[in-house]
């Protein structure tokens, strides 16, 4: 099963609603959204606009969240949350 | 079953960790954590902290996300994510 993930980041939410809804109309049956720190919340938007405007019969499969430890730009190693939400299709 | 929901808004991180630790020290088996639009990742924060840092044997149980319909400072309609971590203590 081809994973397709998306990762959400620092543009505009509607980029990421489009990238999902068109995994959707090639055919694929499942997308991940995936996301770490601020771009979390945006993560979640994206779900819920495509779940209620875009694709009504799609559903959240499944919600995991962590932890990654990443290095700031003053080489100091910080942890950052993420979050991983796998939508599905009917 | 007491429902214990934790409602993260924009105080700092930890006061919200502080207030899930002492949920679990009274003696409750299991905090909800609720938290909508830019809170939300915060609310993901606070779980990773309790759960790498203060109760390592605590665990997320259920994650669910969802949309309230609210009226912002202009008397608009407008759509909110909300999430909401269900976390056990064994």
């Amino acid at each position: 099963m081809a994973v397709n993930i998306i990762y959400v980041g620092s543009k505009p939410v509607m980029n990421y609603v489009l990238a999902v809804v068109t995994r959707f109309n090639e055919g694929n049956s499942n997308v991940t959204i995936r996301a770490r720190g601020k771009a979390i919340n945006k993560a979640v938007d994206t779900v819920e606009i495509v779940k209620n405007r875009f694709i009504p019969d799609s559903k959240v499969i499944n919600i995991d969240i962590g932890t990654e430890h990443m290095n700031n730009n003053n080489d100091e190693e910080i942890n950052v949350s993420t979050i991983e939400i796998l939508i599905e299709k009917n």
